[in-house]
């Protein structure tokens, strides 16, 4: 176990999503965002849900908006959980799968953001695999049009840290008395990297990252959370346990990790593996699952699974952040 | 000529489609389905017909509702339709291709339905090459969510047969005195499998299908039709003539038969073929059609062609469908 | 320098696309439409600009209509406008990708279109490689379905042309005063095509068409211009200079260019290539842009350049354009 220094490092992002006065103008990363920041849009979010078998809620606030899904890497959930929300906002929707399309042509993003602006595109949602892309977008788009980031390499996924938050927030409002814990690919995952920063922001008593030794991460990345490499010292006592998703081909990279089924045996959940975490532990993962791998059937399908309510939370975390990104710039335009 | 038993033998579907009272809940076959029902979704389909020079009939009927597409199989037209009727029923739509995305991630299709419910979709029309899918779906919803089989491996496409059956019965209403004769792949053939059924169900006078003889169907799964291997003995005093597409590697298998050419000579819709039928026989055909192969030119484009006719009835049944399905779970949910 | 006749030749689609009293049915081509008709065009696209800073002109005209993009070579933008100004005039947009689907099935391209137009398509937006393909099916459609050429082989890119000419004649209203020199392959460009067929029209005082010399256009195309290799010709004292894509395949066949780099030294808009021109020239491109190639950085984002105008006037054209077309149909079916 190794404790880490609690200031973070410098990070890029954090100076121009906000407007001086604090409010969201983009959303770039989490890191410096503040408690209060991360609680006024899940407050916000909350206004969006609805109980599974009501009407979703819906509004007008982006009536005569434009927002364009820019997915630079192919994804079904998050462009779909942003494509409804926008929809359900009454924003006008634009997908592009700009892997097949303009750049193969050789345009670079920067045109094809250009291009999209002159278009009167409001909103980019961008997820790019490579580092600062949606930074570098949101450098260079005009006064009035905000970029949300939908995934950006092994560094951010904020809108996923904060459904992760809000999921959390919601099962156990407590969040100063919470240990928890997250386990897997720690090293390339931006999931952990922005759930780490949502966790830690709000306060969480303790926040555990348990991997394989080689894909454990910078532990500079991490500030405040302590990292493992056996599971059972992960969840000791754990009220949340947040399996991520691991590729077949890092599992070779793990070194001593022969296959799948030895990840399973030593880092997947399941009732036994968590046998040491609190008897009402919840469980967590961002999907796509791979079953038997990460996380049993038992698990994923028991009582004690929040993965639904993380989808579900998606999206209301989606129609607060769009809501309040367009609040911001029409106040900016005024 | 083979005459088949009248009883259909037992078909997974039927028994989770509709609620207790006989309403619509999914719509997954047509087996199991009454006269009475299937009429009375032709007749909620009449109301949605335009003629081509009015414009489209359009509701409010599924505002605020969401209707997922997921075509594991790639389709234009199917899609098309769908997408269509959605959207004119005010519903948001969510066009998922999802043989490129979740899915080489590994995700089962099961996850990928729960994950889009959680976003609250409300209808999910799907599409699959594996046989039971739309109803293994369905079995694994929740009250409130409805499935929409969009064709079903070589089993099921149940809103061709209810389309096909109102294209027929919008031109010859005195269905009882029909001889009806489907020709081509019968046994590879979900159009065949459901026409069959809407138009037994719907009790036409005669229903013969025509096949090479190593393209003929199971005659199980065609009760109340007759076989044949001669499209002359099909077409006898036919008062509607419906051709199937052929696959051409299909053609190889079908034993004696060496060419494309050759099977529209023995096959194919031509006024020289058709012949035999009743002089004002009406021709069908699901699309895309082969010309000059399963229909010459000359039928496909003449009065007696019914197939434009087949294609708008499509969007007014799949408005009709989605329409009662969401009266059904409103219903449930109040 | 060679100086070109001032008749057109014959021009297939501008027979069909204008009603008896002249109002647009189609937009297949500019020949054949007048000065006062792209006017007409232009007068009425500008009432749907907005300030990139102010909300989008939206508008209900074509509420309950259905625009289908028929893409059959793959597009970004072009298509991105189209939807674009399809949903802010309130259309239901249905987006079709059709190299992928039915066409892989044989369908021919006019089975596409009936089956789109029976599902109840009002307007049909076609790119297609191969020349006369949006004119064959605007020859094919009933009464009361439009199409509009979106880019068509190496002839015809109408919406194009229109949209350079509104971009010019915003900066530079006295059209009759300017002298516009297109550079690039302009043998197979369908930019160069429709731009020089609006200039023309427009009554430009001197149209010049720079290109490689083997990549000169049969002079007959290009009624009304001249044609030159040297870059320094057709810049001096030139008010509007627009660079064309230019394909690095096509670079290999213009003989004597060894590389990009020696296109870009000879044929790409630079400051220093622009000195001849008048101080104030104005530069274009169509897009995307190959930066360092056609235009370097300098240019393309200098105060000189009009691209993003061009992209913001082509959404406002393509909703002019669905918006007259909708209503000459309108007018034709009372």
């Amino acid at each position: 176990m190794t404790t880490l220094p609690a200031t973070p490092p410098a990070e890029a992002g954090d100076d121009i999503q906000l407007t001086p006065d604090g409010r969201l103008r983009h959303l770039l990363t989490l890191r410096g965002l503040g408690r209060e920041q991360l609680f006024a849009i899940l407050d916000r979010a909350e206004q969006y849900l609805a109980p599974p078998d009501q009407p979703v809620v819906r509004s007008d606030a982006l009536a005569g908006r434009t927002v364009a899904n820019l997915f630079f890497e192919p994804s079904t959930r998050t462009r779909a959980s942003f494509e409804l929300a926008a929809k359900r906002l009454s924003a006008d929707v634009l997908n592009l799968d700009v892997s097949t399309s303009s750049r193969i042509k050789g345009e670079s993003i920067l045109d094809t953001i250009y291009t999209l602006q002159a278009m009167h595109c409001d909103v980019f949602v961008v997820r790019d695999a490579a580092v600062d892309v949606p930074r570098m977008i949101a450098g260079a788009v005009r006064e009035g049009v905000a970029i949300l980031n939908a995934g950006e390499a092994t560094v951010a996924h904020p809108t996923q840290g904060l459904l992760d938050l809000l999921t959390v927030r919601r099962a156990r409002p407590d969040l100063e008395a919470l240990r928890i814990c997250i386990v897997g690919d720690i090293a390339h995952s931006r999931v952990a990297r922005s759930a780490a920063e949502a966790f830690t922001t709000a306060g969480v008593a303790e926040l555990r990252l348990v991997a394989p030794e080689r894909l454990q991460p910078d532990a500079a990345a991490f500030p405040g959370a302590t990292l493992h490499d056996r599971l059972d010292e992960g969840v000791e006592d754990a009220d949340v346990v947040m399996a991520l998703r691991i590729q077949r081909e890092r599992i070779a990279d793990a070194g001593d990790i022969p296959d799948t089924a030895d990840y399973a045996r030593r880092y997947g959940l399941t009732e036994s593996n968590l046998a040491p975490a609190k008897p009402d532990v919840l469980v967590m993962h961002p999907g796509p699952m791979n079953r038997g791998v990460e996380i049993d059937d038992e698990t994923a399908d028991s009582p004690r699974s929040l993965i639904t309510e993380q989808v579900r939370n998606g999206v209301a975390v989606r129609m607060a952040l769009l809501e309040m990104i367009t609040e911001t710039h029409a106040g900016g335009a005024a």
